[in-house]
């Protein structure tokens, strides 16, 4: 088998790698190591920056998206009961993020891939990546029972922090940085229609809560707990005995329903300097991970992959090397700013409780003062809505 | 020996308050363990905000500094050897600051105390409060060779960190936060033309640097150094040359000068909660240390006892306690935005050797994001020129 773009991954970096190359007339194909219905259903992110809804469309991908997507103007920061609105779209000159289900975004670009004759194969096994510092990188699988033997002449690494791809760079070749943080997250996605039309980030003597949502119908709801944390611990019922506790505002209520999936995510940052080895381009995921506070992972991943479908695009059309060579210095000017504004969001409404009293004070100091000043409720807007795409 | 207000210390604290209390018409006395010469020559900070001058302009000892003091619009971050200026008038519609070191202030405020027959004690010694938490506190010192008494209604305490007010206040009463950075600043006066009509916030891998100034014909210069750094080590060569490397940019230079004053400053935070027992209230550094980086410690101390002045006018004029009883925390809300502000201006722009590779990268996106986006320089500015006395 030969391609021009061996892509590791059939998450939302992949995907969109593969259908931009696609509309520039340049082949691709994806190795995904689950099958299709396991990443249609992996329930993920669920903000979308306008930059990323701005590329979905521009790429024909967004037409169910412009119809089932919910477009927000804004977000609540909930400090202790009492509501702080973040006006996104005021601040930012018309900025708007739109609440979208990430395997939704994964379903509709299967599916366009799919109808246009796109090559997408699921369920690979013993995935593994050579010659990657030449010119005629391999990529070796299994499929369907049989040994197979991808030829191309890049390859793209978007199979997130556990793939292949990273570790197949030789030891020394990448700066990591990284940063654990003392608590996660316990999630659930909800049968209950959201109590809220706005995202509610609530600070909370008790620890972090978020209200977010996915559909009219379906709500998704997070507590910070431990990282070490069993969800054994925790049936429905605390669960939601929690919520209400560290959502509750006079006047407000939440609106419970069957509890569709539960899970513990932890909290870190972490990302590899360059992007790139030899013929070797990671993006998404596999490059960097943001805390999810800031909701920023699938949107770098998704800015990634736009820089490097215009890097080979003019590498294939024109011989020039330029926009590849500088593919990681492009990616890591945005994925550093992504990761300060995670860290900012994570340490501003998590409840540290290894924290001294000085910084406890302190995070409250900050949180009234974005609370309270245009110019630093804008910061946080301006961030959330995301920049535009280069 | 009775007054009103027993004030100790003539600091800026001091001396403002006693001044704002003669033009009410409530009589206090002032006490300094120093000699008056001693307190003018005390070389401190030199950044007021337009509410600390528009004070002083108000109570009519601002004559001096209307005409010696320098109007800053703007300040410049030097990062690598870049600079991105803060336009600190255009981006909080017309705010400045104004360069007057503190003991102008001071000569000037003693100045206008002795010519209105204020009394301000020097060299007092051995100052002890008594009688707290009764209706008729009582101060003794020694004075002249003789022990004193000094009856009262409320004494303020304004005697900085090291001072014995805060000490008189019974154990258990205060809550106390504390932060000790790991760096402190090396400063020199020097007869030296500032180079710069701006302040210059440097940020260097060899640590931070700052060039302040205080007059036409005089700068303020400043280098990070360890906290237990040993002034003997850094002969004036050396501190220039130090300099030197840490401001350059490309078509810029530095001016040297003889070096009139040198010394090194730990940087710490530190506040107690309340600001008040029984009839004793503190004000500035006897309540709350800044590190220097944000210019707020003169500024803070003003805005306290502006604050105490009008609770005590009110408590003197109508028996009414309503505002002494909200001092501590009418004071408190601006003491914590400026340790906010303080630690973030301190962080962003100091080398933290012990700090880790993810930590250093952050800090670097951070000052970037601050260079790059007017929301966040917004911030910074309207921070640093200061938000309206209440």
């Amino acid at each position: 088998m030969r391609t021009q773009v061996a892509i590791i991954g059939a998450g939302p970096a992949g995907l969109v790698l593969s259908h931009l190359l696609y509309l520039e007339g340049i082949d691709s194909v994806v190795l995904e190591r689950r099958d299709r219905e396991y990443v249609e259903r992996r329930v993920r992110a669920g903000v979308l920056e306008q930059g990323t809804v701005d590329l979905l469309r521009k790429m024909g991908v967004a037409e169910r998206l412009d119809r089932e997507g919910l477009v927000h103007r804004g977000i609540i920061l909930r400090v202790e009961g009492e509501d702080h609105r973040i006006a996104l779209s005021d601040l930012t000159g018309g900025g708007v993020i739109t609440v979208y289900g990430q395997q939704e975004v994964v379903k509709d670009l299967i599916k366009a891939r799919l109808e246009t004759g796109g090559q997408i194969l699921f369920e690979v096994e013993d995935v593994s990546l050579h010659d990657i510092n030449t010119s005629e990188p391999v990529v070796r699988f299994r499929h369907g029972g049989k040994q197979h033997e991808l030829r191309c002449d890049v390859i793209a690494g978007c199979d997130g922090s556990h793939g292949v791809s990273r570790p197949s760079i030789p030891a020394g070749v990448l700066t990591t940085y990284e940063r654990v943080y003392p608590f996660a997250w316990l999630g659930i996605l909800a049968a209950a229609p959201p109590s809220t039309d706005e995202l509610i980030y609530a600070y909370h003597e008790r620890g972090f809560a978020l209200h977010s949502l996915r559909s009219p119908q379906i709500s998704r709801l997070y507590i910070q707990v431990r990282p070490d944390e069993d969800i054994a611990r925790w049936p429905d019922e605390r669960i939601w005995e929690e919520l209400h506790i560290r959502l509750a505002r006079e006047g407000w209520s939440l609106t419970e329903g069957p509890v569709l999936e539960k899970g513990i995510t932890t909290m870190r940052s972490f990302l590899v300097e360059p992007m790139q080895y030899g013929r070797l381009f990671l993006a998404g995921d596999a490059a960097h991970i943001v805390p999810a506070t800031g909701a920023k992972g699938l949107n770098l991943a998704v800015a990634d992959v736009k820089v490097l479908a215009e890097a080979l695009v003019s590498w294939f059309r024109t011989g020039s090397t330029d926009l590849l060579e500088r593919y990681s210095d492009t990616c890591l000017r945005r994925v550093w700013r992504a990761e300060y504004f995670s860290w900012w969001m994570t340490s501003m409404l998590h409840q540290n409780w290894d924290a001294d009293p000085f910084e406890r004070r302190l995070q409250l100091a900050q949180l009234r003062y974005v609370c309270s000043s245009r110019a630093a409720a804008t910061s946080l807007a301006e961030n959330y809505v995301g920049f535009a795409l280069v």
